[in-house]
């Protein structure tokens, strides 16, 4: 909860708590290379004159891999640019408008974007990327996850890049994760054979009992990841939702099947080295005709309506679950999204700044 | 030309000379890995009572990389199955029919196929894979490159794998090669700025001045290949046609522009080392949304004939060219497959076992 500094008859002067990127990152991010201050005063109120504008109360914030990228100081791992040194970090995630002169978003409405500034209170003046909610009945914070930038990354790199078919085998690393555990699902209800990784037996056991996957291992406990694939596997790999990178991504190479497709999503294994681990097995694309293709969900916002129409009621029938780590309170955040790059999250990591 | 050991009213006995495959190879093949012998005495006759049998004469054989493959012991890196140490090497080639009991191939027929024995003559059994030449205004020899797999193998690759834009920019390495050559020239007719790279002074002025790229490099005296390819593609690179691997893909990666495809041909420079180079950049598939797709000319026979109503035109009309490397005589056979692995070849390698 924000201190309020001063309550004039028009106008709420608070605190405003934020946090701050420190420096560019080498290695793994730490908690200390992100600063939590109050130092900042705002006025709830919108400039005099200035139309288009929003002043926003920040809920939920997302923690996503990508942002690992965005702590670099060279331009390469991200789409993204570099954080500021000394500026706020910011990413997805979903706000409730306080007061507003834009045309279309309204005081009260709940938005979605992806330049949310981590702080309680922002005030917005570029809108472009900014979507508003329409459907509230369900979790809001699923607009940082299911609904939102990772439910597209799963759903297009499964159903565009990878053009399943009934039957076919489909493997899945960082399975529990905020992607991974719609990929999977969805898999699943195309009728496929689903099969995920995950860093602990929590996970694992959550890749089976919650989220239907026939089958998953633990790659922590498993020596040879070629071997492990192959017990999983006998007849090879048609589809593979790439996560992770590095060694999986060799294991997974020579078990692909003719005319296999991997969607190459993201590579968390890799983002804190500084030369990415080599990859040695990429001849058997051509062996076994192998397509590899890269993708961000940004691409493909024109399917964003078709993709609300098809999750929302797999979501309110039961058909399809999502399981959230929200961590209370801002000041919590930098430990949040450290702890993705070693897998403490279970599920969707998400930052609740306040639920209302 | 066969020494005649005996020659009876009806038939002609010959020493039918040939090449054995000794043993696997490891690392670099060498040309004491393979035997030229003369023991094999072959009679030329078709056997009674069998049909759908061909005596043929073998003229023309082809040196192709994915042979190394063949010369492995562990069926890795190859689509087709190893060779047998103490039996003969095959491979693509061009025959012509001396006698046949088979509906359709009749004598004096000229035949290709993809399992021509490394013999001076041989009895077909199998003819499923073998394809009649219809068209003969052109070098025979042609159907082991331009109008063979090789040709095939650059058509598909650059129209079905990377559908090229006309102003695309286009690279290729190992450019004067039996495809890298066509897949450069197929891209300028199709509007593509075109670079190549390759191993020698000679080869690059063969690109320039003979096939018509805009531009070549000689790999070899590159010592920071990303630089190299900065300095032909400032503004990126839209279309690679990867024959080589190591290295240069790893250098490519860097350059794509966003949406770029990379066609998995080959990878020459990895066939002879025990473990592949280490690849480091596919994160860069992520970030410029990369298609990579490995495919065999195989795949798509039935487009053949399509194939060669484009391609025999614009050999006619000189607008494309194509040059090959003939040795004479099946004695030098195991050195120009050889060869093939240190870049000895300029152009297509071809052996001439007979001309008619």
């Amino acid at each position: 909860m924000a201190e309020v500094v001063d309550v004039s008859p028009e106008v709420v002067v608070v605190r405003n708590k934020q946090v701050i990127f420190k420096d560019y990152v080498n290695g793994y991010p730490k908690e200390s290379d992100m600063v939590v201050t109050s130092d900042a005063i705002i006025r709830l109120e919108l400039p005099k004159n200035d139309s288009g504008v929003i002043l926003s109360k920040n809920l939920y914030l997302s923690c996503d891999p990508y942002m690992r990228g965005r702590m670099n100081k060279t331009f390469t791992g991200s789409y993204v640019p570099s954080f500021t040194p000394g500026s706020l970090i910011s990413g997805y995630g979903v706000s409730k408008v306080l007061d507003s002169t834009h045309p279309y978003f309204k005081k009260g409405d709940l938005i979605s974007g992806p330049s949310t500034n981590w702080e309680e209170y922002s005030l917005i003046k570029n809108t472009e990327s900014l979507i508003k909610i329409e459907h509230t009945n369900v979790p809001i914070s699923y607009y940082t996850g299911i609904l939102g930038m990772p439910g597209m990354t799963a759903y297009v790199g499964l159903y565009e890049i990878c053009s399943p078919k009934k039957g076919d085998t489909v493997f899945v690393s960082a399975a529990s994760g905020a992607v991974g555990q719609l990929v999977g699902q969805f898999a699943k209800l195309y009728g496929c054979y689903v099969v995920g990784s995950a860093g602990s037996k929590e996970k694992v056991d959550l890749l089976k009992d919650k989220f239907g996957f026939d089958e998953a291992f633990n790659y922590k406990e498993e020596p040879d990841l070629n071997a492990a694939l192959k017990r999983h596997f006998p007849d090879g790999i048609d589809i593979y939702f790439e996560n992770v990178g590095g060694k999986m991504l060799d294991a997974v190479l020579v078990n692909m099947r003719v005319k296999g497709r991997i969607a190459v999503c993201g590579m968390i294994s890799q983002y804190n080295i500084d030369q990415h681990e080599g990859i040695h097995n990429l001849a058997f694309l051509i062996l076994n005709r192998i397509r590899m293709e890269g993708f961000l969900a940004p691409d493909y916002y024109h399917l964003y309506s078709k993709f609300l129409e098809t999750v929302l009621p797999l979501i309110q029938e039961g058909k399809i679950t999502y399981v959230e780590d929200i961590v209370e309170g801002l000041e919590n955040a930098p430990a949040a999204l450290v702890g993705l790059f070693t897998g403490k999250n279970v599920g969707k990591q998400v930052v609740a700044v306040a639920h209302e």
